[in-house]
């Protein structure tokens, strides 16, 4: 049997296989709520411009708000032979109210509908991330008050490097986050553009309004060339992009609670609630959603480069690789949807060991740069003479199997012969830590102070 | 409530997300054959070598048996709150036979168990596979044949080189899907290994005999290291490339199709089975599945770089990150499926334009190079030299927009005085074709020989 | 012999793959601008605030001054020895004025300096580019003026769908653009905060003041937090994000070029300046530029997802892996600049073939949209039955081998007996052109219009 | 000035955006060895079939002689202007021998003669890759039998799980290293066709004898179709792919490496021949070489997706896009050589920790699997039953901060009556690792079984 839609001129019904590739109903499904309120818009405007009769926008506008109450309560019957959403829906109006939704279709296109509403689902997404993201920064800024004065080893190379507090280590994300809901944001703003009006690919010769149907769907405005309204996809290869950047930043605290949980590092707890436990070792509690959060950056990431993959080289307007637009975006935005609620529930549950973190912290002899940077505040040393100075310092610590504040201020002198007892004021991790009072630097009178900051502006943010 | 499988020590239940981030049931269910084959083979060893009793072993298999038939007949009714295909499997074989159930999973773990089932489930894919391209190659032989004499352009830059023949270019693609093959067999073989009996990661102490477990499910070997068996992904990881390669050969004949079915090119025909129609245009017949075709190659290469992206950096041994091995790798197999029978089918179903193809072949001085060739060869002038006289007569062509084998002898002879009324004898596009007959050669001679020898191959491969 | 710069601990020589996997000097010696503006705005500040003295920072900024001039000349003697950018210009300071080039680093670090280099150098790209793409829209704007009344086909699927003008296909070139030149922009916008005074990662004791180096280098503000200034380089990935997504606009334009020049399809022409010969087949023009412009797409998108994998999941902060930052991405916003450069010099260079273009516009019963509108505008029939009315009116064009503009009005009404004369009066290519007034639509009217307020607007944006 | 190999038609010069977007010199002069061997061939043959005299293939021999010999001296003047290394290489021939150089390209384009080239270029470097990584595996093998019977612990999701030894771990990237040099054995057999004599791409009239070319090259034979043989770049991407898939393992390591030798875990040491110091902080020792490994899976993985995008979508046969396979593929290889020499040289400087890595391996209750399976063995309890009582008995232990061996047998038997004494044999690491002597598993006995097995195997390769 030949599609009912399209096709009047085909004499044989398209082959089993076409029907299994073509069809998208099965993933645009998601898109009812866009399409439908697209439709309505349109016939509001069609209405009002004289295309259609009131009458029979009326009819559309109840049909579709029957279809959308269908569809919410489960009662929609979604059928493949249809294809799509557009298709679904048109045929249903048609079954209720006949011929009216014929007119519905009069200056449109599937073309422009589906940029339409797929446009309007990925920005609806775009605001459900944000607000899940401000939520996981309302969490980290909490948590970062309170582990202000929380004193870790602050890593480069995963070498304990200096001495941080675990708060000001928190805020770093809160930080990141704010520049991943920057970059939603502006993609948001960008897109919010109506395709709706440029039908086919070229325009139409009906008197319509795509002012009004643009405001009618909170778009800033119509798009204004009618090619690039069917053709191109960049607003999701952009919050993809976006999507994939707030991947990574997840992926790379992910990677640090597996590492700090690990009973080899011991710095970090998580209870029950996001660790599982093992068929066969009892003992193991798996931070299984840390895994799969750092997991998850390959599907977001592999989602952004299958659309670039797919997007080049098309020549314009519309064609049918544009369909894969879909799948693999709603996978990714919902996936990166479930990693942010993953990672803030970690953050408001994770538990620091303090005395595991101090300890490490003073490991290593973190503190050379303070002590290096004593020689240059108090001794006026060149700081590269004075990173030479600690080095031999630090050496002959480290063949004794000492840490730095317990080395004798006769082997300091030994090497560096100006260095008094004051330089034992700077040589623990509390006092490095505290010391570090630059703009941005990781002392707790710094961290309280900004976590404060990201707390009111994020309670601003919710009025 | 703890889940009950790995909950002895939990004494709260896991946060929501957890269930809905952790739980892998929605697509691990595609490996039930898979799963029951290994814990038949596993429980068939235990058995054979003594550690569970005969009868035990027996109760499980016909347990097994049952719940394969349960699954097949869609009687089975998968939780999510057993997260994944083997704890619905064992849970039910524990409802269906009581103590012994508890009993199967000795000396194994699910590190081993997930690694034997995906495993077994790839290697049955590429089975399929294989046949798919297999019948793919059939098809574009048949036609290769047939069409062993059709003149149509070689293109280079999308600029016509020289006239080759249709069968021809269907061979190349015979070629590639041969080395597709190839790839894909080579995959398999190396894969062919049981991870089954590396349990957890350390092996056991149990007195397995894991040469019995791969004999039975049709592995050549078990894997010689147990950390490597359940760390290890990289046999998905090798299959979705060379399942990418194949997709990108798929690729370039599925663009060449909408560009040669296009009207503004018009060498082929695709029937109604293959092309769909417009909701506003009704006189279009889009190539829809030679688009998406195309476009799959998308999702196909970005699987592929997800996965990379998944394992990059991960230690030994399993990861959580490596659950998500499976839903890209089934998404990219199984696209890949549809895309080959897809292909195949419009191989089938193509009709050339053989006026329009031989036109375009005799258009842009496509026989340019047997006019430099006939130079070398008939007056023994150095081909460079040969090549820029023969640069001069198309200028001269073209000025007065005369095909090559339209220029008056006097014109060529102006450039070049040596050339004699045989030339014409190489300048028609017939002519070019049928002298190519050097080894891999366009001639029709050629093409019909090596079209006999894939069909005779592929003949023969079924037996 | 050990390292000068931080060997003071160490025996032992590094390997000698050491110094091949390590040294950075043969890329980021790129940065020496940056690396030295750096470098004097720091000690600038360090003097200002007395943490050097002035006399010290003036022979420091006189040294920076000189190296620069040597740089620029040529005259500088890099060494892989020296491992870095930093390194290198820090050691030939250190040559010219002896002690004071060692406070140069006094409260900085590699870390930060880093950081700030690269973001410094890639801001500056940023400008760079951003004219070069506001060239590119300056060049299509003026072509799409001079071809606003050029009728072409307007394609989906590769099929005539529905005649559209030259100039309006141009501009939609323009309308991604001007989102590629936003994308960019906000990535600038975020980025432009100041990493230097971070220090290693901890920010530190010295009473440094960040907001003023941050200003002597342009940059808005400090970054907030010292760890996430030497971790993150998403910057990097937003800024690679935005040109791969203009590259891929690139890419679907240069196929446009690659499948028009064809001669099976002829509708473009360009010039010797940006086609080659071949070696064989001297009649060949091949549009190598826009090959590899279509080609480069695959290298841009490349190193954003090398840069992806490389942060994927790891801890904070600087680990030598984003080192790795640098040569992709240098590499590949130069091939975009190639890109832009040579795209925008065949827009200017193209010559359409009008004639063929009109034709081609014609065929494929493209105007079958105008006739469905026409009867739901003058009889008033519903769309979706007009538009199967349509189809089975092409369907009797085609069988009778007939345009539509040439099928008998006893034909038309034999399908549907409404059908009068004046239908005849909307299905000419110049008559469908026209019509289509709606906002965005492809009339020659709108096209003007807009061509012209774009180039007031790229006027503007020059003053 | 025109270009003087391809100019004859041509009347003015090439835009100067085109030298620089076009020219290929820069990185194919890497093919210089390949080009000529490929050219002596090609002359070689065409004297053999008489298509050249044999003084103009003697000339043509001795001058190419004389060019690799001023390449490889460094006294060759690579030009731009002559584009690629064929012309530079043809050019220069010309000059030295004159009016024969002009006959060398007989039977031959450029389009066979660069996929030639490449081909004969890759094989090269596959050969190289392969002999790196047998050295890779003999240091691994050489390490594991040292380290066969140091116990460490065995982790999944970072989480101690059983106790393994040292060897073991090694061994398993022993294997991983087999299958990937099986990969690349594999591709190069696959690729070992020649392409040369495919001409343009439509093969030549000319007597040519494929067969001897490909023979005097090294290869198996030659390819079998025209048009695949210039098109296909298949035998890059598959390269590409085994790198990829190597440089993850690889990546796997040095993730361990750069955790393992964090002052945090402390299991493992890297000689200052592997690390590198800090400019401001003296005590560090970087793991660079360990994270530049890590980091670098990124740009190959990034080299291998982006040719998949070039290849995407092209239509046969040679397009310019093609260019793009060398820079990616010359710089993967080479980082990946690059990764190999640096982690062998690792893996024969690490240092374990003997007693940190025990210690470890202990902790966690990392013998609960042994406890389980005792239960099992020794009171016949089935195995689920056996993990909730070994669960209970971990949790009490927990409870008490009491490792497993340290539990008193009173608070055992609480939980299950049937323990007894002869539980705390298996409750130590070393009997847990002695008694996992299944195939695979990773007991010493095992251990140093399997790394003799793999050097007596090298050493025979060797021969």
């Amino acid at each position: 049997m030949s599609n009912k839609m399209w096709g009047g001129r085909f004499a044989s019904a398209p082959d089993a296989i076409m029907a299994e590739i073509n069809a998208s109903i099965d993933f645009d499904r998601h898109l009812f709520r866009q399409d439908i309120a697209g439709s309505k818009a349109h016939a509001a405007m069609l209405a009002k411009q004289g295309i259609i009769a009131a009458d029979d926008a009326q009819k559309i506008t109840e049909g579709l708000d029957k279809i959308l109450a269908e569809i919410e309560a489960g009662n929609f019957n979604f059928q493949r032979a249809l294809e799509d959403i557009h298709m679904n829906v048109e045929s249903r109006l048609a079954e209720m109210i006949g011929a009216p939704a014929g007119r519905l279709h009069t200056a449109r296109s599937r073309n422009d509908q589906v940029a339409t509403d797929f446009r309007l689902y990925v920005r609806d997404t775009v605001d459900q991330l944000d607000a899940q993201l401000a939520d996981y920064q309302q969490a980290l800024a909490e948590r970062a008050l309170e582990q202000a004065g929380t004193v870790m080893p602050g890593f480069t190379h995963l070498q304990t490097a200096q001495p941080v507090t675990f708060g000001h280590h928190l805020l770093a994300y809160v930080e990141m986050t704010a520049r991943d809901r920057g970059r939603l944001a502006d993609a948001r703003k960008r897109m919010n553009e109506s395709p709706l009006g440029a039908a086919a690919l070229a325009g139409t010769s009906f008197p319509i309004d795509r002012h009004a149907t643009a405001s009618a769907l909170g778009f800033a405005r119509p798009m204004a060339n009618s090619l690039d309204a069917v053709a191109d996809r960049d607003f999701v290869l952009e919050v993809l992009s976006a999507a994939s950047i707030a991947a990574v930043h997840l992926s790379r605290f992910a990677e640090e609670i597996v590492l700090w949980t690990s009973p080899i590092v011991g710095m970090l707890k998580l209870s029950d609630k996001f660790t599982t436990g093992s068929s066969i070792m009892p003992q193991k509690r798996n931070p299984d959603a840390a895994e799969l959060v750092r997991a998850k950056t390959g599907r977001i990431v592999g989602a952004l480069n299958a659309l670039m993959i797919v997007m080049k080289g098309l020549p314009l307007t519309y064609q049918k690789d544009m369909q894969e637009d879909k799948e693999g975006a709603i996978d990714a935005l919902s996936s990166l949807s479930l990693c942010i609620t993953a990672m803030a529930g970690m953050v408001r549950d994770m538990q620091p060991e303090p005395a595991r973190m101090k300890k490490a912290a003073g490991e290593g002899y973190a503190t050379a740069t303070d002590l290096a940077d004593w020689l240059v505040r108090s001794l006026g040393i060149p700081f590269r003479q004075a990173h030479h100075i600690t080095g031999s310092i630090v050496a002959a610590a480290a063949k004794d199997n000492l840490p730095l504040h317990k080395v004798p201020l006769a082997t300091m002198q030994g090497v560096e012969p100006g260095i008094t007892d004051d330089v034992f004021s700077v040589l623990s991790v509390d006092r490095s830590v505290k010391s570090r009072v630059s703009f941005g630097g990781t002392a707790p009178s710094n961290v309280k102070r900004e976590a404060k900051k990201w707390l009111k502006l994020l309670e601003k943010e919710k009025k």
